[in-house]
């Protein structure tokens, strides 16, 4: 059975966004450096995100919050109301930061377009993620976008049966081994890997082994001779 | 051309919602209350909201941002830290809510099952919507969930025609003339507004005037009657 149907992950896949939680963070390290170290900021950071991800899961939203409230605890109730509406101004210009394709990206969309069913599958806030589809001018290449709260197998077998002709031929290519390629092997699928220099802390996982669906890429411009070998 | 698809709104259609923000805001009155009084402060917080919405779209992580900044603009900068915890804590709670159906929601939804295409189009955050849907336990009736960022004519149109026979053959049904009605009537859909008690101050809109496709009801056991007339 032929793939039919070809499934990217968005964030840091199609384009760049770690990065700008990066900048932020630097920012938020900033704002307290008196207060604290920057190590101990960064684990205190990442441990409220962690404790918050059943209230608020994935975003930019939920980010601020988790920034204000680790500031509050590291400096003791001390920190000024007007470092946290910095922390808020911070979180507001997460969002105007542009929304600019990976180098190849579209011209790879564009030569699969018509052979095969184009999707988006996104975990994270459904606000943040619509917004940067449409920034990236990239919407129009995709047969159906689908944000989702978590992806696992059963995400992947849902979006695959409903819009495609089911995870056997379908294909999932994303920067993340444990939400783009773990669960979409798992659900049948092929897991296509192409790391990112940047991945957030909680998205590392090992590698997928006792598979001939899963491989890696460095670049989404190889993407078309895998293509060629599976066909 | 019979109706074959009828969607629900959730918040405030299938069970309460919005008393559980005004609660919050009461809680937050209630902090604030020695800086300033009670109206003041609620066209302060609903200033902020309208503000942050193009930032923050709709739901309780925007919310609790929007009270904070609240906060701090109306102290001057002077809130404690502490109180800004108490308000994220009071933005968590919101969360541990039970979502519980209105009376006659289930009975209804299983007298529909099986002879309509049934199906929730909820504007919001994705994570709080779903949270909601899997609490009410009314998941199963529903061929379809939909999770979107805004209700305009064009999401009707969209959904009416992936998930059912297009508008003419479906029936939106909410509390909201500005969200469920209007746009769902635009798009060539029956509306079916069951007014609610408490509505957003940003929710409120006319009545619909020259439209067969239009009908009000007190509750939503009055519906069966309205499609047996229908029918």
């Amino acid at each position: 059975m032929s793939l039919s149907t070809i499934a990217f992950d968005a964030d840091d896949t199609l384009w760049s966004n770690e990065h700008i939680f990066h900048l932020t963070e630097e920012r938020f390290r900033g704002l307290l450096s008196s207060h604290t170290d920057i190590s101990t900021l960064s684990n205190s950071l990442l441990e409220t995100e962690r404790r918050n991800l059943g209230y608020y899961g994935y975003g930019i939203k939920g980010f601020t919050l988790s920034m204000i409230e680790t500031a509050i605890e590291v400096t003791g109730g001390q920190i000024p109301a007007s470092d946290i509406q910095e922390i808020i101004h911070a979180g507001r210009e997460m969002q105007d930061h542009p929304t600019a394709p990976f180098p190849h990206v579209e011209e790879v969309l564009k030569s699969l377009k018509g052979k095969y069913r184009l999707l988006v599958i996104t975990k994270g806030d459904l606000f943040d993620q619509e917004r940067k589809i449409a920034q990236s001018g990239l919407g129009d290449y995709f047969d159906g976008v689908e944000i989702v709260s978590e992806k696992t197998a059963d995400t992947y077998k849902t979006i695959f049966q409903s819009y495609g002709d089911g995870p056997e031929r379908s294909m999932m290519i994303g920067n993340s081994l444990k939400s783009d390629i773990h669960p979409a092997l798992d659900a049948g699928a092929y897991g296509v890997h192409i790391p990112h220099d940047l991945t957030w802390a909680m998205e590392h996982a090992e590698k997928p082994e006792n598979t001939d669906r899963f491989y890696q890429l460095k670049s989404i411009n190889e993407l078309s001779g895998l293509l060629d070998i599976l066909d």
